[in-house]
């Protein structure tokens, strides 16, 4: 079996070495807790509510000396977690990308920018163009995507299909109107990406107030079926959920006797 | 503004000229209550658990001698109603197909033949080859798709993209187990389908026990942003659910300032 967990945390815009101080402390105790793949919230070293373009610059890094990766990197490599989270990147001299990674205790495994970007978010970033990528671990094989690309049903397929166990999910879910007793939209779409496709999904959202912008709390670990198997948190306090899976299940997309997911597609028929 | 009536019915296999008249029942006490748009759940006038592929041969008529087409033509006729409902459809001479209708005060606007096949239904129908079919009315444009069409995004998309509103939807959802509290995985589908494509999803499910099946009992009409306007009905009675809505709200695909459900899709990057 697989050890998931989901850390929902609370970075401060801008204090970026006391985020990866808070980020670290969360991967160290979800691995103490025997975890073997931490997911972390998107652009967990920088926060999220920027005032403007050049702020953002100001916090970011490139990848080959990005004091985060190293963190993750190490921390990895000396508690053999994999971990997942989302970090504010300087891709190009002056190209920022809302990034996430994907650390085993071998160093950084993928890099992946976000494609789908939100609100203000275009103001600051540049999109990704490339699909979620996949490692292959020993527990199985792991992809990543950001927040608002998994409301894309694409996005999701495209990893499925590619082989996904897993698609990690580091997000942001800002607070946004919704009848009382429902669950967010952000996390119906979670999960219809996960039973659509017989996948885990793992959500790790963030919480507390930043900048007058409050967060859904949503941090969630759904199964193949689509049912959480930790959470939802759906509250505004720092958090970890564990659960313990074997990612192979998703491999089986059979649907009783006579359905599977995939065969039971028509892609001929969806153009 | 639209009226849109969801009816959860219980029919009775192979008991045709009752589940017509309960069907009809429905639509006019439905029109009673101001709908404008009717939806009827899934083969509602032969039943759904059949023994063999010989029963359902038994109780199927072609469109142009279906009684149950005529009697949805006339009650849309003399109640100005759209009909929208599942039936048992002989295509051929030997040819069954798990069919749909939309019906207005002048007859038949568009069949549908269920693309996506669930279980058993392989043993006994043909599959649909053609996309859901969307008919514009005085309302909005109204499209049609059959139970376990609604489980696959691209179905929804389809509809969506070719300029649909609203997604009328009957249903047979048999019950499976699932984690207390927590509502069908099929749901949570249609709540994305109806969030991530902006539009209007009303799904008619049945009720009742039939040979030993149970069903859902999931009637619910579901706003474009995947909140439900209506229901869930969640248990095993008949019910007719009601919603008053503007189905042109649905060709509004902005979302805040910055970002539009469709704009903000990169279909380059989803092969």
């Amino acid at each position: 079996v697989t050890i998931i967990a989901a850390c929902q945390l609370a970075p401060t815009v801008g204090d970026v070495a006391g985020n990866r101080v808070r980020a670290d402390a969360a991967v160290r105790a979800a691995a103490g807790r025997g975890a073997d793949i931490v997911v972390l919230p998107e652009l967990v070293d920088s926060g999220y509510v920027f005032n403007d373009r050049s702020e953002a610059l100001g916090w970011a890094q490139p990848a080959a000396s990005s004091l985060t990766l190293r963190g993750w990197s190490e921390a990895a490599a000396e508690l053999d977690v994999i971990v997942i989270g989302g970090w504010c990147e300087l891709r190009a001299s002056d190209t920022l990308c809302n990034s996430a990674a994907i650390v085993d205790r071998t160093g950084v495994r993928a890099l992946y920018r976000k494609a789908h970007l939100w609100d203000r978010e275009k103001l600051v970033f540049t999109p990704g163009d490339e699909a979620p990528p996949i490692v292959d671990t020993p527990a199985g094989r792991v992809a990543v995507c950001i927040c608002y690309d998994l409301e894309f049903p694409e996005w999701a397929a495209l990893a499925a299909h590619a082989g996904a166990d897993l698609i990690a999910a580091p997000v942001n879910w800002p607070l946004l109107p919704r009848p009382a007793s429902e669950r967010p939209a952000e996390m119906i779409k979670a999960q219809a990406a996960a039973a659509v496709n017989g996948i885990f999904v793992a959500v790790a959202d963030r919480c507390g107030v930043e900048r007058g912008v409050d967060w859904i709390g949503g941090t969630v670990i759904i199964g193949p079926s689509g049912y959480p198997l930790a959470g939802p948190v759906l509250a505004d306090h720092t958090a970890t959920l564990i659960a313990e899976v074997d990612l192979k299940q998703a491999r089986d997309k059979r649907v009783g006797d006579r359905n599977h997911l995939v065969d039971d597609r028509r892609p001929e028929l969806y153009r």
